[in-house]
């Protein structure tokens, strides 16, 4: 990791240590936010941010983001859960606590064309995206050089639909090794099996290239171009087994015209893929993603 | 016809008494811009405003459209194309001159939803499309009062699938009746037969209530919802036999997120619609849009 | 009053019979959120939307809107605001509970251009805006028949830098016979004088053609042309003494390029500034906007 | 310089060797497209992309940007400029041709932020940026590790307003050294001098961090803030003698909301400066972009 990051993530989580986020997702009741406050007040954390959105009113289903500054957090992790669980109950909350000083470990999947993957350490190195860059793992060694340029390690494991049980046993094995909480696909041209996905639930990041659903699976530029569309776009979502079929985070288009081909296309769609995965994966680092059914709620 | 209305269209008129418009397409070959320039300025014509486009050079299909101003060009509109006709043959060229000053005559098709057609006779009515409104037909009467209210001739044609074949009968012989060259469907809900389309080839635009080809077909808003799209979009289109399936002229956007129901998504999508519209029917006026294929050459 | 809008302001209002929104701006401190939420249960309410933003945590000024469900609300509006009254002390609030049933009064100024007044009214129209609009002011007899068609009182004041105080003298004595509660003014391109601005604080809307603080004052457009912008904008401000200087509401762009003379700028720009001051207007009327010294919070 | 990028070059000149650009500028009169293209056509040159614009009809200006494909045009390059100049004369033409396989050498000038001078770097070693990047220059260390990993010589010339002269005429010997064309401010924090700016007329692109002419001058940004504007920009344009009054090339925007402070507008910022400042360069190696007065014609 480049001195500058590594500056960059330590005065991050300096400037962070008594931050904490609070999510959570329950039946709608009135009193939720009275008793999630009140827990939080007794607690001595203070409400910097605080985000909530019902489906449906006293029906529905209620979601809560909460940004809190509680001095004297560390330390104090397991006890403010432990705490917590008492609320929670009153409510059959699903809820979670994160630490904001507590880096998550993101490995970095690409294939040949390496955009997105160049953004995302641009972002990652100016400070934007905080997040410990664990590996990047590829099918082809094209991305080795600016990886490791960036002193993160470089795995290359050959991967296509013959192999793909035994590459994605190596990957998973790396992922272990490296104690990685999530990944991201940055134009990883290869499908995962069932099993992978399931062992990352809501925690594998993809970017199609195209304004989902148009234009699901392969070749989606080939398709626009001879659809004669007048935009082109991008789609950054979690990922399931359904092929292109997951929740969706964030999309984005741009302009084309009749004098664009496939090729042009291909080009122009670049600067949407990696600015509408950035985005994505920058939400998601922050917890600003609540996931429900197969839609995203986006707290930002 | 309200006084201002007829008021910006004769004084466009005057000001355009000398302007034509060409239009080619022929295969590609050099010297055709020579050829066509020279005839032009042979016959006294300045050119104005000059677009071409080549598919695939020396190989493909040229296309070119040019704007010119032709001193004492009213009465000689025979004269001219006569002439060209000789240029014309020599590049096997597909082409057509358009006078200015001739309005073109538009009928508006709308069902139950007026805000496509409102845009449309504001955008007339303060000399933003250029054009003789003939009549406005719909199947509902929800319109009539508005549409009287621009002096504009109203027809109520009951209209459903099962007595589609006698309400065409009577809307095309509405639309001899008045003459018409064109017409818009602004949010029309009834599917046409090929023998409607057929009498009017590339005359008929339609406005889709999505960004094709995602949502093709009916009560896209509703699924747009049920995918958790962030983008909605509306797209104007020529009508082809193919349902939603015609040449694409413009698209564009808006963002929802996941606090928009399937009704919030139809209001915002309103806005997108009229607009998307309303551009697409501005630049058929203008003679800007060629056809080639299932797609649009837009030269704006 | 046109009979479709009176059903949709009816149904509204219906809807909404339990509806209140409660804002507040307060310095920092913790056990804001416990408190209000806590008020606002006990007194059987339940939060529907909750937004809040610190400018500075611990030390700056804390915002918060809550939108809240209250059975049998109508009645009690004046026991809810008595009782709050101890929890608002206890923070050095300032405060206000609106009661969303209680349809604002809205009077639109007008001069000649009418782009901006017809969206409104279309908006107002289609149930858009939730409001009355109790009359139209303007210095032209231009928007009469359009205004009256809508079943709307309009009045004509003449008006120009001669006869200023005259014509808000009579203005004034017009708002309150009406008893209107804010005032959008839809290209009314007469300057206010600080006395009638201090009579509305706040509660006065402005469209300025052009993205403030680029052109302030006369003839954005052709200042635009001259400069050889490639964007042009819109922006709608509450109004304060200093003329185009108010605290910002909502700001849009659209491109242009080099054939786009001024008159073309207007005509691109007419449909910036009606949507810019329609979703002005809109997060206006739903209490989405707190003025901050010279800024604005949008919680939309 | 990369193998890859040098590969993309050796590849665009390839694929280019029959190119040309032709650019004009003259008093607008019959014939003139007539006139060049019959010249083009009788030195067997196939036009593959033609825009014109004429300020005003007849009495106004005309531009042409006409790219031509012309077999075996390297070897010919003066004897076409030789036998075009007599159309010129009869038309009193500025002009010029460019022949496409004549790589551009290109300076980049930065100083401590990277983002620009980092588009600008990977989008010409993707291929979308065709030039010789012959040197970058800074008055700090920071880009040497970056720029000297494209295999690009890196040149450090202190500069402040008490050095300009003498920084000046170092930067000046450089640039006559490396035969450089053209200069692009990626963020490069110094003013220029006439002097400098008189040697390479209309050859200077700079990026400004805000949508001129809003913001004028240093720390556009913080005024954003305390303005409390909705939208940021940027604006790429030509260097004049009068600071960020040159002509303006192209600008665009972002969103931003009450809770950006001017750390975040910068950031934000960061997005819109480098696409803004990317395009401009593409357009400008792509001879798009003529400059008239104060303005730029942009054909693309």
């Amino acid at each position: 990791m480049p001195e500058t990051t590594h500056q960059h993530l330590h005065n991050f989580q300096e400037a962070n240590k008594d931050k904490g986020r609070l999510l959570i997702c329950c039946p709608d009741q009135p009193g939720i936010v009275g008793a999630v406050s009140n827990f939080l007040f007794q607690n001595g954390a203070n409400i910097m941010e605080s985000s909530q959105y019902t489906t449906d009113a006293y029906e529905g289903t209620f979601f809560l983001r909460i940004e809190f500054d509680c001095p004297g957090l560390q330390g104090k992790e397991e006890e403010m859960k432990s705490k917590f669980r008492a609320v929670a109950e009153n409510f059959n909350m699903k809820w979670d606590i994160k630490f904001v000083y507590e880096l998550r470990r993101t490995a970095i999947f690409v294939s040949k064309q390496l955009h997105c993957l160049r953004e995302l350490l641009w972002e990652w190195h100016s400070g934007e995206l905080v997040t410990d860059i664990a590996l990047v793992v590829s099918n082809h060694e094209d991305a080795r050089e600016l990886v490791e340029s960036f002193g993160i390690p470089f795995h290359h494991i050959p991967a296509n639909k013959d192999i793909r049980k035994e590459a994605e046993a190596k990957q998973l094995e790396l992922l272990e090794e490296y104690n990685v909480d999530q990944i991201v696909l940055a134009r990883y041209m290869q499908i995962l099996t069932p099993d992978f996905v399931a062992a990352y639930p809501s925690r594998i990041i993809n970017i199609h290239h195209s304004f989902l659903p148009a234009f699901v699976g392969a070749n989606p530029y080939g398709r626009a171009y001879e659809r004669g569309v007048k935009l082109i776009g991008a789609t950054s979502h979690y990922v399931t087994n359904d092929l292109d079929e997951g929740p969706i985070i964030e999309q984005d288009i741009m302009r084309v015209d009749h004098r664009d081909h496939a090729e042009d296309m291909k080009k122009i769609g670049r600067k949407v893929e990696r600015s509408v995965l950035a985005r994505g994966v920058k939400w998601d680092l922050e917890d600003r993603i609540l996931v429900h059914k197969n839609k995203t709620i986006v707290f930002n």
